[in-house]
């Protein structure tokens, strides 16, 4: 397999086994077992285990910034479409993101693996503002930090908790006052 | 001493555990140790070591929501108070949140863990509640679910990253929106 398409496979391998095991489900071992790649091919590719599910991370969510906006979408319909595809997302990779978890707590004790997940954020942030560079009558930046800000929270409550009926709510309240509160927000 | 104030000492010493040593600063003997008491008394008030950190969150987050609102603040000020306690109790206790995403993943592939955990997010939920019934015009349980989302997402950026100047910035869009988006915030 030529480079790139090893550091995906890892990548795929990486989610499924964390999807179905946990954090515990994820070794060296198992990874180039499923794989099907020796250990020193995974860490020619990865400087430790740890990075692996920071990166299945940031591989997620750039697929859902990838999405292709239209350019008369509204900043309402933008962010009513970021929190839909945030739903599905948690839906389909549920014991992912919960796995995530636990390598987001070990990677904040260490220092290089902090590093580089702030540098990868910064990224998705920076998209997060283009997705939003049509925003008119606003602070765009902190438009984008609040959006991301809400996605996040509530992920976490889609995990947690067992009530994506509540967590709908409070997601429509959001959206009717980032409506109502914003000049640009006419549509209603 | 007397049965709850060795649970409470027991929650105590696990915050400065977690918060100073991390995730793997946590074991039976070291918590047993730092508390003065034996393995078997720490397993007489917790089924397992993984339910300390929860009860430990609880904690933090229930001496948060106790705070004496008084009976004239508007929602308002409410949500501009419990933002500033989240500013605060992650700068104190940035540590021990990070370790606490580590048990929080571990939980959510327990079951017995996640339903412990479930009930207690939820009663802190309830308390939100409380915090904004007299909130007008507007979906209570929404407006308190969105709070606690948008605290979240919040915390979560804040000890990931090293920009709390713009998670201040995306916060206070927010207080704006909520200000100017529902019928009751007359304050501007």
């Amino acid at each position: 397999m030529p480079r790139r398409d090893t550091r995906s496979a890892i990548i795929d391998a990486a989610i499924t086994l964390l999807g179905r095991d946990g954090p515990d489900g994820l070794s060296a071992s198992t990874l180039a077992r499923e794989v099907g790649v020796s250990k020193a091919t995974l860490f020619h590719h990865f400087p430790s285990i740890d990075d692996i599910p920071l990166a299945a991370f940031d591989r997620l969510i750039e697929q859902m910034l990838d999405w292709p906006f239209t350019d008369d979408a509204t900043t309402e319909d933008r962010i009513a479409q970021l929190g839909a595809m945030t739903f599905a997302a948690v839906e389909t990779h549920r014991d992912f993101f919960n796995a995530y978890f636990v390598f987001f707590g070990k990677a904040m004790f260490d220092e290089r693996l902090r590093t580089r997940f702030r540098q990868s954020i910064k990224t998705l942030l920076a998209r997060m503002e283009d997705v939003f560079s049509d925003a008119d009558d606003i602070d765009r930046k902190a438009l984008a930090r609040l959006v991301a800000i809400v996605l996040d929270g509530l992920a976490l409550h889609l995990l947690a908790l067992d009530d994506a009926h509540e967590v709908e709510r409070a997601w429509k309240l959001f959206q009717r006052v980032v409506s109502k509160g914003t000049s640009n927000g006419s549509r209603s």
